[in-house]
């Protein structure tokens, strides 16, 4: 029994903290479970008890693991959790797209997944140097929305713009010179919204991929939270697309 | 010269780290501005110099003190911080509100300050109990939005009522019945938009304080997170109208 180390990218396996999560992970990605920890003060717990008979029936080992929950979660009282491989997704070419260039906060990536999954966007690239998007602090953010998506991750914007050549690009741009709502209105799917890092936004360079995007704002704030950016500008795009059965 | 004491919400003051917020406090709120705290190797910083100058001007005394520095901004590279007195606010009778009861999560708290100022609502009424809204972290998620706001913290939901009985109220509610984009279209400013906390939205009794509103979501998420819920509420019930002059 190999001993779980702590996490790092660099690890093929990741951790799921927190019962609903870990149940939500068995839901969507069933396969990847590898192993169920448990908190021996959590086993009256009904996620809990959901938890093992989950597990049980797929297959995945339990086991009592108190001091490596509560060194991956920081907390005392991280009833579950699952350590699960990283895997690989492919983008659906027909579905819209999300593309996040450069991000570096697990928060932010992690939100903006949860906003992506609720407006109906479940094709997600993530375009390096950025954040491990398995790590743990991502899904947490997430709520579990994470394994729901499909998310793939590029070297560069280019390799992606090869994969997905003949499909709109929307670039969200401090300086864009058409506003959210004009763009949104004539937008046809499917199509990719492109976000920029929380430092310094998008390269000028992007402008030219497509149309550029403004999320109208007060000049009394440099810019917005990005994972804001991201929630404002998808749903303001998707207009209500993903309560009409559309999505997939 | 007293002993600055380690961040509480019992202080009647607080701390701004960070050289580019300091100078937002000074801009917005010069006359809470208490005493300037300077790192020994950012005195050579072009923002620090600017704040020097500004703080000289209004008599604000600088110290050097890195200790206090490192202990509140846990990290070894803070140039410069303000201490500020906690200050009250009233709201603007007159202009839109947003109302966040009971949130806990002080950079929830922070990034929705950030996009209320971006989307021209300036005036913010926090009900108790809720996280204390000088909390060094609300201020560093908020990106020092917090001082160009008029924020007031209520003790409870009625006493905000009592102060503005005449305005309408909307609030934000997961299984309301109208969804956002019809209600925005229908509004007239001044107006409140009402939102619940992170764990658990608005009680049910709030539907009958207005006309609740529903920010459609696909069912895969169980809500959205709270500082996205205030973003794209608020960003639609606004439409622009902070790029139209009327702001104050």
């Amino acid at each position: 029994m190999p001993k779980l180390e702590p996490y790092s990218r660099k690890l093929p396996y990741s951790y799921q903290l927190g019962v609903f999560p870990a149940l939500m992970l068995l839901e969507a990605r069933p396969e990847c479970a590898a192993r169920l920890l448990l908190h021996p003060q959590g086993l009256e717990n009904e996620g809990v008890i959901k938890l093992r008979e989950i597990c049980a029936k797929l297959g995945v080992r339990e086991e009592l693991a108190e001091r490596v929950l509560r060194r991956e979660s920081k907390k005392d009282n991280c009833f579950a959790g699952l350590v699960f491989n990283k895997y690989d997704c492919a983008l659906d070419p027909s579905l819209n797209h999300a593309v996040l260039c450069q991000i570096s906060d697990a928060g932010n990536a992690g939100t903006a997944m949860r906003s992506l999954l609720g407006f109906g966007v479940k094709d997600v690239a993530v375009v390096k140097p950025c954040v491990d998007v398995f790590d743990p602090h991502v899904l947490r953010a997430s709520m579990g929305a994470f394994f729901k998506l499909r998310v793939k991750v590029y070297e560069n914007f280019d390799d992606y713009r090869a994969e997905f050549p003949d499909r709109p690009l929307y670039p969200f741009m401090l300086d864009a010179s058409k506003p959210l709502n004009e763009v949104a209105r004539a937008a046809r799917p499917p199509f990719s919204l492109v976000f920029g890092n929380e430092a310094a936004g998008l390269p000028p360079v992007f402008a030219t991929y497509g149309q550029s995007v403004r999320i109208p704002q007060s000049d009394e704030i440099d810019s917005l939270n990005l994972a804001v950016a991201v929630s404002v500008g998808t749903y303001t795009f998707m207009n209500g697309e993903w309560e009409m059965g559309n999505g997939k």
